[in-house]
């Protein structure tokens, strides 16, 4: 039903297309441009995103092409005869200069800008707007989590409820973000991840007694043993029965590694547990716990002192619950060499003129200060301003300056290596833990500082008062 | 990347697998079972549920296999040598009964039960709850949207925000729940739909001027011209811009269908651009709206008389936003011949026992009364009861009888025809015509009679007394 592998460009707004027939159409299709990809609103309430879905665009629009069923489709649906000629042959040719996956990004921050013919660099905005606003979705929330947990073991429970096919990315975010394993044997495959499980209720059930179902369990993965002990009563049959195969799988050289949870008050339930293994010499059997977690769930567990060991987690971290997606957007930023802009009613949407970059400025103690934006070809600014009330102004000249983003796609290929989703959660930690306090907290995290150069807010306001006829400020 | 066509049986979770090779070891793999599907509570704080995504599960369960790269696979991750030849010619040879796609369903109703042997019947647990917790989910969000917005044309543009290629999905059961077209070109051939669309504010910005980007757009779209009029101003700039066109459009013999609304006041914008439309001689240009709707934004809107034809919605349905999941559980109700139960401290959360069908009474005004589930076998029953409340009851015994669940796949065959969304949105549309109107509105819908037999009742109570030990109710 699914073949993915070829006609990825009909996986795109028709209005991609329309538009492109536009711009062929009227001899503008040659003409470059650039988009930047950027989001305008922490998910979560949070005071960060951490960025992720660049291996998937990159590896995705190297096959955006259109065979000739998709040619025939497009075709049959009225597109114009040489513009679907035009398609046949059509690769992606642009270049892509991105921050780094697993970076902790900003709202109004250019993450991605992408430059190109007008035609190619618009017909990829769906794919692109899918794949980031999801994965980094999903990486923040999960990131979250590894906030809340230590070095506790985490693992992604998701599939069953997540969107569709969408568990698959979720799956590869969840480990970017920090997660360790994944329940998700088709996303353990095709990312290079640990999967895990052991059994379900259905198990104990079919066997009538607990007791036998967890026996018969261990018999067959004495190594790898983890018992649900939920199905009846945890207390008082689930626990005992584990201890029981416990004992049992010590006689014969093994170690259960652990219970799992999945109902109940976590807190309680986790202390008694706790009480009753140690009590039976099995302090080394470990705790896990599950149902409806998210992140401050876990945190506050973990506050009242509950003695988990591992969290699976599923729903809200697959699908971000609350929040089930980033409002990231793709917007023109240049056409033909010059600067453009898109300005709104509302203040917050007006847009960022110009082929941009973004600078970190790191302070004594290599914590994050604030971060900048400014046109390519700056080569030094001493201050930032924010973008709304310019008034507001930051000395960063003394600070130490990262450049953040760098050249992933060249003329259509891939320039870097692409990150397997362990390396970009290792990058995730150490980012995490340079960004201050305040700004990681869950309620009312402090607003990190983003500004713009004096040369960019300049050109900036120069078009809005063009188009607005007055001036914004 | 993604090849779906073969190796779906890797979609699943890791503990599907492991009790399979339990069964499968212990030599009880062969034992028949039946699997209930079931939701616990209605998304968005509504009254229903519709149910969607059947017709993809009976597609994707007949290619529910594992090739050899798939059994390497698990053999290199640890499963065993001869559960791993056995899954080589796995396929599904089960049954399944269903209700149809586009019912409309409740809480706790049997929506599907497969039966079969443990281990298929186990086995195809995860690729069955994904689709069908999604499909709903979405499908009930956007028949919720239609309920709304009456007859007026329903637009999905969810694809950039949609949770990954979970998108593909989220068309077809906007599509089922009653959408008219999508944006999704690659979902719109899937699934045999119209795809629409027409332009970003990235067309009118790269040519400067507003009033060039919508003559151009006319000349290349004359007979599909929706003009996007907010990339300056509104009032001042794009609605005026769009009447030229529109005229000169006129005098070429064509019509401009209309204009779109992305931002800023909608109510008020609408009746402003309807007033300038009519008063130029356009009344039958029309109103497109978008941006952050949903279907109680939608309702607020048109009880302000805000004169809006179309809608175009994405996050919120796609995502179904605040609620991201549907609860759905797949429990094991019957092994070997004997009804099988989940007890739980949670009395809401102890399920069925048994083979189950259900049934929907319906008033002699054509309405829906109540629903009973019962089991397979039981000819006749009088009265239902509350599950829980079981003093609680209704006679039925004088309302028409509906069997809702029919087999739609018998031993590894489908046995029904697959119906294309807009065929399940015509039945859905049906049916929430016969579903009184308490239970449709958005805010503190009635609550749904759903009661149990009398023999399903006395069978659970028993089962639940022995696992218990105590009575629970």
């Amino acid at each position: 039903m699914l073949s993915f592998d070829k006609n990825i460009g009909l996986y795109t707004d028709h209005y991609e297309l329309t538009m492109a027939q536009g711009y062929f159409l009227s001899n503008r299709h040659q003409t470059q441009a650039c988009f930047d990809y950027f989001y305008r609103k922490n998910p979560f309430h949070g005071g960060f995103v951490v960025s992720s879905g660049l291996s998937s665009v990159l590896e995705l629009i190297q096959n955006f092409q259109f065979d000739s069923d998709a040619c025939d489709y497009l075709l049959s649906v009225g597109f114009n005869k040489q513009f679907v000629n035009y398609l046949s042959h059509f690769s992606f040719r642009g270049s892509i200069h991105a921050v780094r996956e697993g970076e902790i990004i900003f709202p109004y921050e250019p993450i991605l800008r992408v430059e190109g013919n007008i035609l190619e660099t618009q017909l990829v905005e769906t794919l692109l707007l899918n794949l980031l606003n999801f994965e980094s979705l999903i990486a923040t929330k999960a990131a979250r989590m590894r906030l809340a947990a230590g070095d506790r073991l985490l693992l992604e429970f998701g599939l069953r409820r997540a969107q569709g096919l969408g568990g698959i990315h979720a799956t590869k975010a969840a480990i970017s973000g920090g997660f360790d394993k994944t329940s998700n044997v088709f996303g353990a495959r095709a990312f290079g991840v640990e999967s895990s499980g052991t059994m379900a209720h259905s198990w104990i059930q079919s066997f009538g007694d607990e007791l036998t179902a967890f026996r018969t369990y261990a018999d067959y993965f004495p190594e790898n043993c983890i018992l649900l002990v939920d199905t009846y009563d945890t207390l008082k049959s689930g626990i005992p029965n584990a201890i029981t195969v416990a004992r049992e799988l010590g006689q014969k050289g093994h170690q259960l590694l652990g219970i799992r949870l999945d109902s109940g008050d976590l807190t309680y339930l986790s202390k008694q547990a706790r009480k009753m293994l140690n009590a039976s010499g099995l302090p080394e059997v470990k705790i896990v716990a599950s149902n409806q977690l998210d992140e401050t769930i876990i945190q506050s567990l973990l506050s009242q002192g509950a003695p988990i060991d591992v969290f699976g987690v599923g729903t809200s971290l697959v699908t971000g619950k609350e929040d089930a997606a980033l409002d990231g957007v793709y917007k023109l930023s240049d056409y033909d060499g010059q600067p453009s802009i898109k300005v709104s009613e509302n203040i917050g949407k007006m847009t960022l003129p110009g082929i941009k970059t973004l600078h970190r400025y790191i302070d004594s103690n290599n914590l994050f200060y604030a971060d900048g934006i400014s046109f390519q070809d700056e080569k030094i600014y001493e201050m930032i301003h924010h973008p709304i009330e310019s008034d507001k102004h930051r000395i960063i000249s003394n600070y130490r300056k990262e450049t953040l983003m760098q050249e992933v796609m060249k003329n259509g290929q891939t320039v870097v290596e692409l990150k397997s989703p362990h390396e970009v959660a290792a990058y995730t930690k150490s980012r995490l833990q340079q960004l201050p306090e305040e700004h990681k907290r869950f309620l009312n995290p402090h607003v990190y500082k983003v500004g713009i150069s004096d040369k960019l807010l300049k050109v900036r306001n120069e078009l809005a008062k063009h188009y607005l006829r007055k001036d914004p400020f």
